[in-house]
């Protein structure tokens, strides 16, 4: 019995034409002899509509009934579903998170998964039918229903092929799979055959990402091989897979451009132990979240760091920034709030020398001058001005993807 | 801790602003020291509207799945009038039939409630909570989500007050009460203050039914006490209980008249014994209900049977009276459309002489003739012509309740 899981996102079921349409996808696979297991998002924009709904009773509702509200948008995308494909003759039976106890932790809104039972489905699959889960919901251990977050049913579908010890989980979305960068920016962009869980992560961490993050490690885990597809058409995809098992290796993989952060520096700290640490306790108290950080190397016992927050939080992290500014000795606290992020990520960096030099060149050479810039093992990200944010990506992309490097 | 069980029904929570006001009035309940455990239907239009979303999928939906998608509807409520109380600064919580056990056969769509665990609900009353339960949903032994029928969630609220071991259940409709008659066809109807089960069942039975007979059933079971109230001011209401704890006592508390039923006449059938089984066992096979049945004293060996049977049933009713015709060797199958079923109803007729011959008496003076009678233990229905339905109303209730006997 080779499984599959698949999963359908909002899109894809917006609409019963959309649902029947998944629902003839399902039948071919059936037919292919695959037991199927499918996970679904809402239909459309449902949890948006259930969130306005509840904020004209609200703007702070408890977390708890919040989960119980938006649940229901999957229960309704099942039920339809089930009933789709008994009309096209295929057998088929839904259930919510609730009833194979996708068991979470008690953390409303965005929980994680701890365990799945798989009695029922496995029975529906011996009964030949196609099982339909909830995905995005699961259950604390008092049996309040609780939900993954946005982009939970990822993790859903993922946790099912775990659990149901198959590698095969395909995730429909509304991209054909996962492209060098984003092709509303760069032209001659590729779509991926495959991709490493780690290149993934990086990409979603870094603003490109198709899937969410934890059904990446969650995949990575236990070496589930996502493939990311279309529900629009029959187009092959991009498998994310174990980098061992990769056939093509790019050196750099993928280019990103995040837009949506500012830049805060505070100049000439005290240039001793426990500075950044006392600056970066203070913003993580108050859940300002940090991608970049760069510490100057410091001279006559003065520093400067420059960190980037997400554009929303810049006044509540400039805020406190100014508080401590006097507490740790600093001399002034600015802010830019025109800034771009771009990356470059690859798994093919690890063992490739001079991808950084080449990067810093290329910019150079298209005059973009780097603010900041920080290297994890698998990327290298700069801090430009905003207004270069879609040159650089695309003359890094040039550089390395298009000239086959 | 004196438990009260309020349900609310569809039109009462029917839009954000309507489950404020809903909120608002079981804050003064819960100001006056109850416990208060609140059951809920959807909201407004909901159910017909998941209903409509099926139907553009499959005309024969499964009724699992069916199931599985209308019992959103209250989940969404449920949720939403726990925020509209968190708003008001009162402590509640709510719960879906999964939650708290509502233990149902697997009869999908008219499921019977079996049991209700009350640990959660004892649990959260203690801790001060306004507990809000989804009406109109439970599970089958398997876990299956099922529904109760259609006001089911009056069932759910009779259900809860008997477990509770409390007496007191209000059921908030779009009526404040129960009345002699349709004021619509009725100028000087009264509200009962109290009305006995029976009388209420019988009401419910002849298509004036304000609410569910299967709670009227519940409720009679277990002595529980049904307030029925309006949401929509505080007027008192009617209190439907034990005919032994009535104070107020009429001989005919209810006039009804129902104008959605057909009536069938075989003529001159062989009078002989197992006739009419075998007619009403066809009958009964194809799922048509019958309401009247008057079979003429037979003469010469041959009777006449007339029944009524709803006018939506008709066509198939007519089809099949046609084929056993000749089988039950009868000469003749006539249909009346244009008929009204006019019924009193009263557990006072158990001790009182010649209300049948008033009812006739009156109905005579006013040039009305009475096509078929049949009568129960606390009611008696006639056959009427369709066009005296308002007319025969008004006089039985002038005869009756307006003279105050």
């Amino acid at each position: 019995m080779k499984i599959i899981v698949q999963k359908y996102g909002g899109t894809s079921v917006g609409t019963p034409e959309r649902i029947m349409a998944v629902a003839e996808r399902i039948k071919t696979y059936a037919g292919k002899g695959y037991s199927v297991v499918v996970v679904l998002s809402a239909m459309g924009k449902t949890t948006d509509q259930l969130i306005e709904l509840s904020k004209q009773i609200t703007k702070t509702p408890s977390k708890r009934e919040m989960d119980m509200l938006i649940s229901t948008g999957e229960q309704v995308s099942i039920a339809m579903l089930a009933m789709a494909l008994h009309e096209k003759g295929i057998g088929a039976i839904s259930y919510t998170g609730t009833q194979i106890r996708v068991k979470t932790d008690g953390n409303f809104s965005e929980a994680k998964i701890e365990s799945i039972a798989t009695e029922k489905i496995e029975k529906s699959l011996k009964e030949k039918k196609v099982v339909i889960v909830a995905g995005f919901q699961g259950i604390d251990e008092e049996e309040n229903i609780t939900t993954l977050g946005r982009g939970g049913s990822d993790t859903t579908a993922v946790a099912l092929a775990a659990v149901l010890n198959t590698r095969n989980c395909e995730i429909y979305t509304d991209v054909d799979g996962v492209y060098t960068a984003d092709p509303r920016i760069v032209p001659n962009t590729k779509k991926h055959k495959e991709i490493s869980y780690d290149e993934m992560l990086e990409l979603s961490r870094l603003g490109a990402g198709v899937l969410h993050s934890r059904s990446v490690e969650f995949a990575k885990k236990y070496g589930v091989k996502i493939t990311v597809r279309s529900s629009f058409n029959y187009e092959e995809g991009t498998v994310v897979m174990p980098k061992e098992e990769m056939v093509e290796k790019y050196i750099v993989s993928g280019i990103t451009a995040k837009t949506d952060e500012a830049k805060i520096t505070l100049r000439n700290l005290q240039d001793k132990p426990g500075i950044a640490a006392k600056l970066f306790e203070k913003l993580g108290e108050k859940k300002i979240y940090i991608n970049l950080i760069v510490q100057s190397t410091g001279h006559d016992g003065m520093a400067s760091i420059s960190f980037s927050v997400l554009k929303k939080d810049l006044a509540k992290a400039l805020e406190l920034s100014e508080k401590l500014k006097e507490e740790l000795g600093g001399s002034s606290v600015e802010a830019k709030e025109d800034i771009a992020i771009v990356s470059a990520v690859g798994v093919g960096m690890l063992s490739s020398y001079g991808v950084a030099g080449r990067i810093f060149r290329v910019l150079a050479d298209n005059g973009i001058n780097i603010e900041m810039i920080t290297t994890s093992e698998i990327g290298i990200s700069c801090c430009i001005d905003g207004k270069f944010a879609e040159l650089a990506t695309r003359v890094i992309h040039k550089e390395f993807i298009e000239a086959g490097a």
